[in-house]
């Protein structure tokens, strides 16, 4: 029997909270004892991947602790009703079906007299076939030529997982003569945004996939109605360029004004839909079907690992715990994000949508305020550019920042020069090691400007290099790193109600329904 | 006499820290008062600009303390001091002039017996001479042909500037005639950065720039090197095709290598050089010298705006005063910066490098450790896309994150849609407003999941549009206000110690001088 529990309720809660100070990352990361946590402190992932947590401020007796906290929670048995399920999303009384989309593991899932899993099977079957007729020339512009570029018109989660995605495998599909068609992305209300796309892209032998769950989003509305105007002005007839993906239900769904649409529904959010054909579409359409597979298949193979009970195995659940315990028992409040991969430029900004609008939270999945604090502030960009940006603060500056680190033994393009004795990817993966290591011990300098307390945690996700599968596996990483934080938390990660007051007031700036303050500042824009 | 005073040993200390919870954002900004507050809590600024605090926790009051402190620390002063050339970085003992770049506000400044301001505008016409002969044609390849576009190679302050302002120009050039070439960046020393932005020029017709004040940082000495080799294997002559921007005693700076070289000093910090050649260079060339002039002319407009000593009156010198009282007095971390224009998406990462990499720091400008805590973290993306992502936690989350709005009246390129009665444009405009009444005031509801406790500080700077001059004046705005956060925390924001433990530390991962944890972590990437 599940029981769905503040965290500050657990009986290990008093146990989590003395971890606080436990460990000196400076000691413990120096000499011989620092080569075996590197050793030892690592978790086997999906794809060959590792994740290591040495210079993390844990130790044997901080992982029973967590594990404690994982097995009193249930955080494996809640994961295993999600699988299966139940409704997670208490707020919006909702399935939560995300992992269904690249694998079933856990037994069929039937809602409103529907097999799930075949469902989105079917739905990315058809975004497969509709890809492979494009790539093929069966489906042509009227003037029978192929269409060469595809625009994701969506916006937050409809824009940011798939274009992270397109841009994480664009250069790796160009050197293995995978890349069928270009993608663009416009998501901004701002009409410079869709402007400037169309001006950069073939309009008539583009497509445009308008993504909207519920058909009514108004920044993508607006930008189809941008693009469906700059199509007719083109001579082009709106009808043969653009597709839907949206719901069921939705006023797109049954539309003539597209040629082709593709369903998706209530129990994937925004965020998680890059398994659904809100990323199908796309990147098939970019990639070719089968590397979307491939994408899918990496995230199963996280999705299972993330079952094991064992926290010492299960990399999504130990980065959740000890995400946690930097959060609830040390008080940091943010975690940088930091790629060492410049294919992942992008991947950051996907994960703070992930993780910032599912636990961004101050009640709890029945609605009751929690006395805990819950996600933190993500942010990132890709090294070695952070190193000569913002890695000042991180070193020197007087609040700490945990960090987790993603690095590649191989490049993607496989082009590289050798300087000095090494070539620029080894320089790469040297920086990366040096950092984690600057930042774990610190240097004593009898100049305190040039000092370097230490005592600055990280972990590392090492892969041999980023290919489909081991980008799904990466993705759902942190998908269900979230997820089993959002349990730790006893938060509902899977609704946004946060979004709504800001969409509320814009509609009544627009209709001039505004007084007061509100009022005022409509008028210093002239509105 | 100017006194350098750790923010501590103020005697107005006490009165800020008694500041803390002194305004109700919600109540303040309820009713008729809001208003008020919207209409009277602005400042000017420079090119039309204004930079509106009503949603800050401010009142009349706070404004007196903050004027005192300002007065008491000297801040204009010091500021004046600068200008007129003192050894403001005390660490590295060098003077400060990125604004004598654009403008000369306190009398010649000489240094190693030069004329500062001479050499920067010379260096400045050098850039625009060259500019305007490739323009002409007067300055081609091998075959007389034309170059059609600039790659420009830097890392950090030599690229995250440059970059922004390229990109926040780059489509109101193109709907003004300006676009005189194509740029392109290449900066991250991993090699498939640099693969792929040469695969995506067409090296024959392309200018590269690599830019290093010292001639010796490692990443852009790598990316030389690999473009030289790309240059090579087209059959191009390196040597015809690269510029050099460094100082005037580096390596780079009288090697035939180069077709041309451009100078800038030690004087100039990386994250405030987009002012020298840095930017000149590849700004000239991309959109031509006179509209880099524009950049300058705005930037030394807001340069201006900062003498005031009236707090009320300027805008870079309230802006830092609030910041640090949200800092040090409220004790929050982050400061979002949310520009409502997609032509700003990566001035979010500039200013990321500019704040974080000046202020996060934990010794004041003597060497000496401070009582309190500097400099905040940084991040952000463009409006509305961050409502549809991480704003869930801002608006609903345990922690509060003070944030930084910027919009413009007017769109850039002017292509707009009508929908529902409102353009683009105005939707953008009324989303801003709505977000800054949401996150003040907030909303109450039945069910707690839907309830909005406001209380969430916003300042924002208001545009007619994003052109030359105020792009220049944004820029300076933020330059300054940083400065006066420097000099608020006695720290010095123009050296950064902080990244070179890690640089010493890769080095010897490289030439395996490695022990311990370090070399098991360089173990795990097979270096």
């Amino acid at each position: 029997m599940i029981s769905w529990k503040n965290l500050d309720t657990l009986n290990v809660y008093k146990k989590f909270l003395a971890l606080k100070g436990r460990v000196n990352i400076v000691e413990a990361m120096a000499g011989e004892n620092g080569a075996k946590r590197v050793a030892e402190y690592s978790v086997p992932m999906a794809c060959g991947m590792k994740y290591n947590f040495a210079a993390k401020a844990v130790d044997d007796t901080s992982l029973d602790v967590l594990q404690e906290l994982a097995d009193e929670h249930q955080l494996i048995a809640k994961y295993e009703e999600l699988l299966g399920g139940a409704v997670i999303n208490t707020g919006e009384k909702r399935l939560v079906l995300h992992q269904l989309c690249r694998g079933q593991l856990k037994g069929d899932v039937i809602a409103d007299g529907v097999n799930k899993r075949d469902f989105y099977v079917s739905q990315q079957k058809k975004a497969a076939d509709f890809a492979n007729k494009v790539h093929a020339g069966e489906i042509t512009n009227a003037a029978g030529e192929k269409f060469t570029t595809a625009v994701q018109i969506g916006i937050g989660g409809s824009d940011l997982g798939p274009r992270a995605i397109y841009l994480a495998l664009e250069n790796w599909a160009k050197t293995n003569d995978s890349l069928k068609m270009e993608a663009r992305f416009i998501s901004n209300v701002d009409p410079d945004d869709a402007a400037a796309v169309l001006k950069s892209v073939d309009i008539p032998h583009t497509l445009f996939i308008v993504v909207s769950k519920s058909g009514t989003t108004l920044e993508t509305l607006t930008n189809e109605s941008f693009v469906r105007d700059a199509l007719r002005n083109a001579g082009v007839d709106p009808s043969r360029h653009m597709l839907a993906v949206t719901s069921e239900t939705s006023p797109l769904a049954s539309s003539s004004d597209y040629l082709e649409a593709f369903f998706m529904d209530d129990y994937i959010g925004g965020r998680y839909s890059s398994s659904s054909c809100v990323g199908a579409v796309i990147l098939s359409l970019a990639f070719g079907p089968e590397i979307f597979a491939r994408i899918m298949n990496g995230a199963s193979e996280s999705d299972k690992a993330a079952l094991n009970p064992d926290i010492r195995q299960n990399a999504a659940l130990l980065d959740a715990l000890i995400g946690a315990y930097e959060r609830n028992v040390e008080g940091y409040l943010c975690t940088a994000v930091l790629p060492y991969s410049q294919a992942l430029c992008r991947f950051p900004a996907h994960l703070q949508q992930l993780d910032m609008e599912s636990n961004g939270k101050s009640v709890n999945r029945f609605g009751e305020p929690v006395d805990y604090v819950t996600g933190p502030v993500i942010f990132g960009e890709p090294g070695t550019n952070g190193q000569h940006s913002f890695y000042q603060l991180l070193h020197q500056g007087t609040n700490i920042v945990p960090m987790q680190f993603v690095g590649y033994k191989d490049s993607q393009i496989g082009m590289d020069v050798d300087i000095q004795g090494s070539t620029s990817q080894k320089k790469l993966c040297a920086n990366v090691v040096a950092q984690i290591m600057a930042f774990a011990c610190g240097k004593d300098d009898e100049n305190p400007n040039k000092a370097f307390a230490g005592g600055r945690p990280s972990s590392i996700i090492i892969g041999d290099s980023l290919y489909p599968e081991s980008l799904g596996a990466l993705l759902a990483h942190f998908e269900n790193k979230v997820m089993f934080q959002g349990f730790i938390w006893n938060v509902n990660s899977f609704d946004q109600e946060g979004v709504q007051l800001g969409k509320l007031l814009a509609k009544r700036v627009l209709a001039h329904e505004t007084d007061g303050a509100l009022k005022a500042y409509a008028d210093l824009f002239d509105i």
